[in-house]
């Protein structure tokens, strides 16, 4: 899966790291991401500050196809992804005339405080509560509110380039990992071309495996999944293959 | 709250970062953290690679005072998680005899993979399953399974140094977040002491923002919970207090 575009998710909030909120976001990217065929690579949780946030951004950006930031863009005091965004590419904060259209009202309003985006930005429209996002270069740039994270995500993917869309194939198995251990081992090791992923579980009281394979080869992910369910069939396993 | 030790949280699997798996351990170190004193600087979701988190794990350990991964040690080929560690700190796995004993049975089973750890590391009791996590210096190694990973940070919590626990106080305001951000601003510029968060939400169709100040001196805590309950008032808000 070399040939994917990467991305990197940015979460910016104290609350995400004081305990306060679970975090929303991420799941949701990174399902969409896999189906746009962006792989990706990492998520980092930041905090509220601005030079851990340039330094950030800055990072990802440069070794990375997209990057995606949630948090921070809001009208109060702890909103500082913006600037900070600016700061990554070396650039300052303008009124945006077009996010000032969006947002509406008077010029003095505290709320214009939304439409100061990065020279060089382009919006994302917010259908929900009309202060865009934005994206600058190769990061884009989402409210922390999952409702509108996602709306803002559905309108940024036709800006995005995707390889083969990464897609997978599961199934449960009803042994302890550690006895499924050594065929799987093998048949990761002859089928390097895909993923092989064994997630434990106790259900009702009894051990299994959740088995995933991936890849951007729908016929190569379905043989392998094949072969990993003959081998746990003949451990004598309960195997249910999902669709 | 500059004197707290700091921690990260590195989740290490590739299942979150292909949107099957939502985290579920991240909100619950983040405010175990919080209670005993240790301010969470940020958190990572990395693949199941080992050059990854070989790199991840010794930055994180050189710069803050404990690390805590999750994920990635169980028996099967994509538990990579103790060999990468052992790599971080230049050293190699070995066949540790408390944690064979603990897991039970042949030394010959696939099983006695989970008793492969560093050389120098310290056992963390895993109440629920058996097999065990470990600390090697400053980094404390859960397992990705919520139940045990919780089980495990009980076990490691005695072995942790904290500052005084961070706490918060927070209050509904059932304002739009433009319409509090300039006595807010105020309020968090005059009282860095303490810090000052506001998250927006829309409940039944009213839009408001909680906000929450945080820490480590309980009772500044409170008089700066109480002046923003003041200046919310006395904007005509309804606001809500909570306990």
């Amino acid at each position: 899966m070399s040939s994917q575009p990467t991305a990197v998710v940015v979460l910016i909030g104290n609350e995400i790291l004081s305990g306060k909120t679970q975090d929303a976001n991420l799941r949701f990217l990174a399902a969409e991401l896999a189906q746009a065929g962006i792989a990706l690579s990492e998520a980092i949780v930041i905090r509220d500050d601005h030079d851990t946030i340039v330094k950030t951004v800055r990072y990802y950006s440069e070794r990375h196809t997209y990057v995606f930031t949630t948090g921070g863009i809001g009208p109060t005091h702890d909103d500082i992804t913006a600037e900070a965004v600016a700061g990554a590419f070396d650039t300052h904060l303008e009124l945006n005339a077009h996010a000032a259209a969006a947002i509406g009202g008077e010029r003095s309003h505290p709320r214009m405080k939304m439409a100061m985006l990065p020279l060089g930005a382009t919006l994302i429209d917010n259908p929900v509560s009309r202060a865009p996002g934005f994206r600058l270069h190769n990061v884009f740039v989402l409210a922390g509110v999952p409702t509108i994270a996602r709306a803002m995500f559905d309108a940024v993917r036709p800006q995005l380039t995707g390889g083969a869309a990464i897609v997978s194939a599961n199934a449960d198995v009803y042994l302890k990992e550690s006895d499924i251990a050594v065929p799987l081992t093998q048949i990761a090791a002859a089928n390097t071309d895909v993923e092989i992923g064994s997630y434990p579980f106790s259900r009702d009281g009894r051990f299994g495996a959740n088995l995933v394979v991936r890849g951007t080869d729908a016929p190569r992910v379905d043989a392998v999944m094949t072969m990993v369910v003959e081998a746990m069939s003949a451990l004598g396993a309960e195997v249910q293959r999902h669709a």
